[in-house]
């Protein structure tokens, strides 16, 4: 049977801890590496475009993107790129592997309080290892009864979670920055959405703010507005 | 309360389908790009130092194995490589990841049979994308209850995979072809494990053949032999 009593699950990159900044930082390293052939527009569109022709093959993750930064990189250059700089390239995607996980404010406090009275799960995607470690780094494992990494947010995987941990849609409330992978999918199957924008949102996220949603979509500033969100959605707990 | 009726969870690489023999042939290719540079053997010896030295950070997988395969190159090129042989790198590690999955001789039958009698899983690791394609494949979908893609197939993960499942230890076979990942760990649960030697092995998953093991470890020689082994052992469904 599955539970009534709500179960809030969190996407975890630039939902409980920055993510996208780290990737802003490498662009601007990428950009400046690759100015003397190229101005940062063609460098950002044609890595964009790198990225998403290899997406289905390598999916997300900071190997994937450092693989495709390194393909770019000598498409730019037309193979003038020193060997030098693409060994600094893949030194810089070790760096992102390795970089400390910086939870975002009012995360541990406001999972702190929401653990003591719903079960918590994270739902994440990219690579399988990176997001384990980032979850054991965050020092925020104790307050999740369960962690899911999938290869790709869609209905599919979020049907396929809330079978395996026997959650009804109507109790399901998902909460993230990406309205594409964290909101639409779970709006779709019947759950509630609750979006935190991040201040950066990879290209690929982006997607229109859902129209009709019969009360199941909402918008908070900081993860700190959640608990009195949902009281007043009677899933207080 | 965990069943008591048997579950037979499969490795996927080298057990259901070839793969180790994909790295052999980019390792030749490999070997010879470099060949001017350093003998074969200290091209081999350089790729695994560099690839455990990488493991903890990249994970297993073909993503990772060409980001370290890319590094080596231009270290033991001292930096002379061509940025055309990296991009043929890069190419070949996409190759592998689209590579056809050739399904083991034995293997589509015995699934069937035991499908019929006894709950299957797979339990592998390594790329979370790349194990998910190889899996919608290899057209062996339907004979699985579950997938269960790991980062490292130790008595933590199987123990994790066990509990998940409410399967107990001594209802447990294991079969596989890697004693470090597919055996060794199942035997210190409690459980059974049936090693299929593959002929090759990758040397990070060189391990002693277990000595006392309580009746649990068994080898075959192919995976047909399976059926007619756990009837032997009161395990037959």
């Amino acid at each position: 049977m599955p539970t009534l009593a709500p179960v809030i699950a969190f996407d975890a990159d630039d939902t409980l801890w920055h993510n996208e900044t780290i990737f802003e930082d490498v662009h601007a390293r990428y950009r400046h590496m690759l100015a003397q052939y190229h101005d940062s527009a063609t460098v950002d569109r044609t890595l964009f475009a790198t990225e998403m022709r290899n997406l289905d093959l390598y999916g997300y993750g900071v190997k994937g993107f450092t693989l495709s930064a390194l393909e770019t990189a000598i498409e730019l250059s037309e193979g003038d790129i020193s060997t030098n700089e693409l060994s600094q390239l893949i030194a810089l995607g070790r760096d992102m592997l390795a970089h400390p996980v910086v939870v975002l404010p009012g995360v541990a406090e406001t999972l702190a309080a929401l653990a003591s009275t719903h079960r918590l799960l994270v739902i994440t995607k990219g690579d399988l290892r990176d997001q384990e470690r980032k979850i054991a780094k965050s020092g925020l494992t104790q307050f999740f009864s369960h962690t899911e990494i999938v290869s790709e947010k869609n209905a599919d995987a979020y049907a396929t979670i809330l079978r395996r941990h026997s959650i009804s849609a109507p109790s399901f409330v998902m909460v993230g920055n990406s309205l594409k992978s964290d909101i639409l999918p779970v709006l779709a199957l019947g759950g509630t959405g609750v979006h935190i924008p991040y201040h950066l949102t990879w290209e690929h996220e982006r997607a229109d703010t859902p129209q009709a949603n019969d009360g199941r979509f909402f918008t908070v500033k900081t993860i700190s507005e959640l608990p009195s969100l949902l009281v007043q959605l009677g899933m207080g707990g």
